[in-house]
């Protein structure tokens, strides 16, 4: 069984390696995937949009993801089934929320803070070492998650609540999820969200971002090559969610648009 | 089969990420080997370079490039066979035609754009995991690369151009192939070039710089160690073509030397 | 058998991946494992450290690591038996030193320099591909180390020296050991050291620098938690070293230690 790993610990320490190490030990033929380490630190909810991204295009299998700036504390440590068999380990801090929703929720959950998995002595500030790694590589070699910890009610995960797209007869009101390092702007609408807004690929769109008030004229387009340079549109990025860009610009910038802020597109 | 992988995406996203998970769904017992996800943004000619340089060092497979600055345009994906039997997969952008150069040349070509292996639906901008590793690992697993899409006439291939180095009887003139990140500058020149030059290991070398004229004092040397900090040497690199190099300095910066540029060097 | 990699070639090249492939091709079935490639451009002495602190985490395979300011010079090449059987391979210049120090000892040392597994022909600047990889990879397939160059005393070797704690009636004064890139200093103190010192979890710690005589509070807490924002502490890391951090800064930089630097730790 495949373990993918997703952190915030960059590639330029070792702690990356010693992940796979402590895998390799445990479950010497399992592969081992690193989806990246380097989501900025701390930053819980863009781990979980990034592993809520990335698994659909990877096999089902044992899925790490470790940001945890409550690292020593109480928070507990979790492994949970998800309906369509994933299992997903992490700290219970909602990392693991978008990925578990997006395989049909949670059908059994573990507190695996104490699992008998875990290396000893568990460190006070590297649990990706010491328990989330070796409960992972356990459990893909094949251990019964029930026996990985003590079983934890679902509805008391931590979870992350994303504000939700509106639409009316006239126009789309989204949220700004994501910037990437380009500047571009995933938002929380999907293409199912355009039906009903009057919004058509191809034709004008009005952007208005909700907390200035401030308009741009976009274009619905396929893809940054059918714009110049320099002209905002709109597109299906490539996880089938809208996105706002500048070709060759950055968009979060000319807007001033940042993540939860609120975005008005209406066709023109 | 091995699978490698030669890309421009960075591993600060997930993207290099999605590229396993996906081969990983298709070709389960493959090894993928990331040969560089660092490539500048865009540098299609870097990546022919070191896609050309890196292979000769890992097994026969299929091997990946993605550098694509027009991914979502009418350019075409391709899968192509070397004489050697050595598969390439990329877009056809000359990214891959430096490598099949070195391989003997290409004996089948195969557009993959519409390929039967691909992932719908196909984004506009992520064709790297929905058209290039899903093909390179359907024909790692053992599909025949003629199933893979439609024949294409491989005199119809883009190709990068490079210049060429000339010899006479008393200097060799040759190009800046490529400028590392210490400021490296290797050639176009290979060991094979020298003979007849009058150029010889442990010699002086007068180096002029075309475009400008300027001359610099060289030595011939085995490597950075045989001459003084701050002195230019001229040196067979380790993949055997000659370079320029200041011993902890930065000799692109001192000649003002960028790809392309012809550098004359002549015994003293 | 595994393979562990632990460098200073960083991976904006393709330096890295060609190892990869070199190992692939003569040992198709071991998996190699990257500990870092991330560590400071020729810093022996951190890769020394780094090894021995991952290594206990790894699998027992071949370990190689190159940090190799020398590389072209007339240093050996080298691989060793530990006592626990672990192989490393890489230059004879302190790099391994710690890490076989930790495994018990070296009981075989080969100099490697023209071992028969090496890649011919052997350029002068990248004994990581020629040398290191190759040899390590034969080793992972069963070649016996004997047959893998000329024996050396193991006496001989270029071994790392590092400073150590003391401890008297009221006090441990440490050496900074590594600096992390959030100015954590790791010292090099173990757990076992506190005992006679007169340092107690929870209680105050007067911390001077030998060099400047400064003087600040701290506190031994278990973790970064226990304190408040820009606070010191003493703290074990999880490594089991005593390391010193101020919560959410840089400790480095506010106690002006560097490598080496003794500090004196007392009870108040």
């Amino acid at each position: 069984m495949n373990v993918t790993l997703l952190t915030d610990y960059g590639l330029g320490d070792e702690f990356a390696g010693v992940l796979h190490g402590v895998i390799a030990g445990i479950c010497p033929r399992c592969r081992v995937i690193d989806l990246t380490h380097g989501i900025p630190r701390h930053s819980v909810r863009r781990a979980a949009l990034v592993l809520r991204n990335a698994l659909p295009y990877t096999p089902a299998g044992v899925h790490v993801a470790v940001v945890d700036p409550e690292v020593g504390s109480e928070r507990r440590a979790i492994a949970v089934e998800c309906q369509d068999g994933r299992l997903l380990v992490g700290p219970d801090n909602g990392v693991l929320s978008l990925a578990w929703r997006r395989f049909g929720g949670v059908v059994e959950a573990i507190d695996v803070s104490r699992s008998p998995h875990r290396l000893e002595p568990v460190s006070a500030t590297f649990h990706g070492r010491d328990i989330f790694a070796p409960v992972a590589a356990a459990l893909a070699r094949g251990a019964p998650l029930a026996e990985a910890g003590g079983r934890v009610d679902p509805a008391e995960l931590v979870a992350i609540e994303l504000p939700a797209p509106s639409v009316d007869d006239d126009s789309l009101t989204a949220h700004a999820l994501l910037v990437d390092r380009f500047g571009n702007v995933a938002l929380d609408a999907a293409h199912e969200d355009v039906a009903g807004s009057g919004l058509a690929l191809g034709r004008a769109v009005e952007v208005t971002v909700a907390k200035t008030g401030s308009r741009h004229d976009a274009v619905f387009a396929r893809s940054f090559a059918d714009v110049p340079a320099g002209a905002l549109l709109l597109y299906e990025d490539a996880y089938r969610t809208l996105a706002l860009a500048v070709n060759r610009g950055d968009v979060a910038a000319l807007l001033g648009v940042a993540p939860d802020d609120a975005v008005r597109l209406a066709p023109r």
